[in-house]
């Protein structure tokens, strides 16, 4: 649901909560998990991923996350893997500094720190996506603003603020490979559910994984028609979703993205 | 067939026919069904979802229907459900106003207040299919023209209006979910075969499923052409059918329209 | 191969050679055939069909067909059917003018004069190519020239002539669908390899079935490659292929094309 | 990995090594092989053709190299065949004058001066592919420099010369296909990883096999959002990745391409 820009409660905070005691690790043990997850939300997760690469969201690279519905201290995410091949099994927890909770010898992403960073700073929201759709990064390189070209997109009408990792880190490999960076792009996102990365790609979220991964297939969709619209305008107005209608429209897809997520949920194949 | 923006005949009317007593429904009873269908009508309908999905008309969003061959007043189209996944047993049958006749607790699409409207309105319309296709959504945000870029798009030069929901009811979530929002919309659309919505989507309608069909495909492929057209041109004339051309270029397509069927047809897999 | 515009010998003819007077038919009897052909060569007529609508050339409608190999006032195509339908059993004879002689009730493509016109005027053309490719349209629009943009549509640098059927016909309903318009086609196309139709789609030829396929398929690519390539540019000339360097590669392309060819016909599916 | 443009170990070299004596062959012999390879690499070579036809990368034309991984006078590439059909055993193995060793009747590309010469000229280049990816055409036509969009193509951000096969050899068929053709190519490309050629494509190269398919490939996908941001942009300057920027990410992608390439990899069907 896209939110007023100045709601105090939205502002940005350092974490959504302290984790508990007693599921902090000792420097040589890795974190306690948030506890058993239902077969199904796993599976979700991994459909998910390949979700967003059927439909050209991600390709070898990108991934989604989701917060542990009972932990909000603790997220999971597939291990460093091409999204398409992921698998239920390939599910890594990990706490909100992002250390693993039981890798068991896998290879974390090196970008995990993007989810970790958004869940601190946004208890509202329950799932992530980072993907370098190729319609979306144009945005983050001309200073051309993208805006709601339709109402599947609606959420993008509460604004889309773009990081630019140079200005805090300088030249860097282009990845959010820590916590410094991640809270650097979380703050630049602050209260929107989308943040453009120069040079890189974007990053979606949502309060269901069926949301963020709806947003970040129509972020992408709404790209390519605004390409279209922008070449064919001429540099006319365009009368794109309004604040309010960007809101009364995400409200209404918030129950939409599950129909979409029917179909992709049934085209998945293991 | 494209018809003269100046018809008489062609005038908007508040309903075809006046449903007959005995199918109107009393306050605590679905209406009455308009009668049996040959089963061949019903899987043409659930068939033509799933071709306006694998020609990239709709994807998760979008829907079909067709009036009640032999009872003017009533219409069928899926409950709700993905273009790509209806079948010949999700079709609901509803009267004029977009009551359904047979739901038996099936969910209906939000926007089917689109197809009453029309169906309302246009005696001659025996089937609407309304989509987001994301090239032709452009043409609805700039106050460009789309025109007819090749004969098989020929109705297109009739002209192409387009609805604001904005206009009639402020800011709204964008969706065509009451009558009224119907009656607007095909109101805007008068005597024409397509109505652009302004940040949503648009409407193709013909005189046969299969012209309806054929229409909204077309469509999408004549934005895409309009675009490289307009681009290449850079503000240049473009020499695209003229009225009398589309009307005469029209009239072949409704035979035409079935060759594309036949091939459309055959590629779907239920 | 590109040709001189000049050549004399290259100059538009009213046949390419009288039919001998046994294949003459009377009012009542179909055309005589111009005798049996191998298996093997109806087969690749028929998965031209198939590759041309596997690469996107043709969709439902579009059509290929050769010269008779033995009797050059003979020629085979499809019968009206989709071209991704189309299966050896479906081809029918015709005279040079459009006359079946094996029809048996099947029907007939509305614009076969198309390939008999151009037949009659270029004794060098033994195959030919009409499709609707959507890039390939804005060309015939605006007035904006296609050029090569690469060695493989090389072809094209020897120039791509444009033919308004209104120009001599009024408004019609676009379709080449008699002898007069096919003959006004073919002068148009002159010496050339290829022939733009307003508001309709274009026309390929070549001295062999596999060249022009290939030809058909790079002129679609060539397209889209000059769309980039001129909003990239933003009217700097074009380093495109010129004259010389488009007849020294397209004499390569005549090889090439059979490459092209086996991958695509070993792609065919009955 | 980008490398320094001035970089006095990166100038051009006749030859990487000369090669042993024992290995030279008479006029009459075919040159010796180089010795035995793993059948693993053999196998992944004729992958990559498949994958980069997978990809979108070539068509039926482009063909992709490895030098020998102990003998560097020699390199592997496959028979002239279409990339998309290609299998282990359709490997033949060249000298750095690009003659065979173990031809056997089969055909070679034309244009295996390509890899030849760049094998000659850059030691550290272990593998070449040469495309004409559609998107990538462009920039070698029209004078505006390709840029690295983001830092998947991060190997661009070191520079993009352009070859244009006239300037030292007048009109010709665009075939680099001979021995002087290849060293000029490989002179204009230098100590870069990439060279566009005018009105034909593109050579991408580099330390491993993985990392050539995978500069390839970002190279079209770098190309198509190069596109839609100059479009957006209208003439602004492009954020794109800066010199440090593209050598640090380039460095990542080096581990990265392995994470592709297995995704790729899978997908392979023989």
């Amino acid at each position: 649901m896209a939110r007023s820009a100045n709601s105090p409660s939205r502002a940005v905070r350092p974490r959504a909560a302290p984790p508990s005691a007693d599921r902090r690790a000792p420097e040589d043990k890795p974190p306690e998990s948030g506890g058993p997850l239902a077969v199904e939300l796993i599976k979700d997760l991994a459909a998910a991923s390949r979700i967003l690469a059927a439909q050209g969201v991600v390709d070898g690279f990108g991934h989604v996350s989701m917060r542990h519905p009972s932990a909000p201290d603790r997220y999971l995410m597939a291990r460093s893997i091409a999204p398409a091949l992921v698998t239920p099994g390939d599910m890594i927890e990990y706490n909100l500094e992002s250390v693993p909770c039981n890798a068991n010898g896998r290879a974390s992403f090196l970008e995990r720190f993007i989810h970790s960073a958004i869940y601190r700073a946004r208890p509202d929201v329950m799932s992530v996506v980072h993907s370098h759709s190729p319609a979306v990064v144009p945005f983050g390189l001309v200073g051309v603003t993208m805006q709601a070209m339709f109402h599947n997109a609606a959420f993008i009408a509460a604004g889309v603020p773009v990081f630019d990792i140079r200005e805090g880190f300088g030249a860097t490999d282009m990845l959010v490979g820590n916590e410094a960076k991640g809270a650097a792009l979380a703050e630049v996102m602050g209260d929107k559910d989308i943040v453009l990365m120069r040079a890189h790609g974007s990053v979606a979220c949502g309060p269901s994984l069926q949301t963020a991964v709806f947003r970040a297939v129509y972020t992408e969709v709404n790209a390519r028609i605004q390409h279209w619209t922008m070449a064919l305008g001429g540099g006319a107005t365009i009368a794109a979703l309004d604040d309010e209608e960007g809101r009364l429209a995400d409200a209404v897809n918030q129950t939409a993205a599950r129909r979409a997520w029917d179909l992709w949920r049934s085209q998945v194949k293991w």
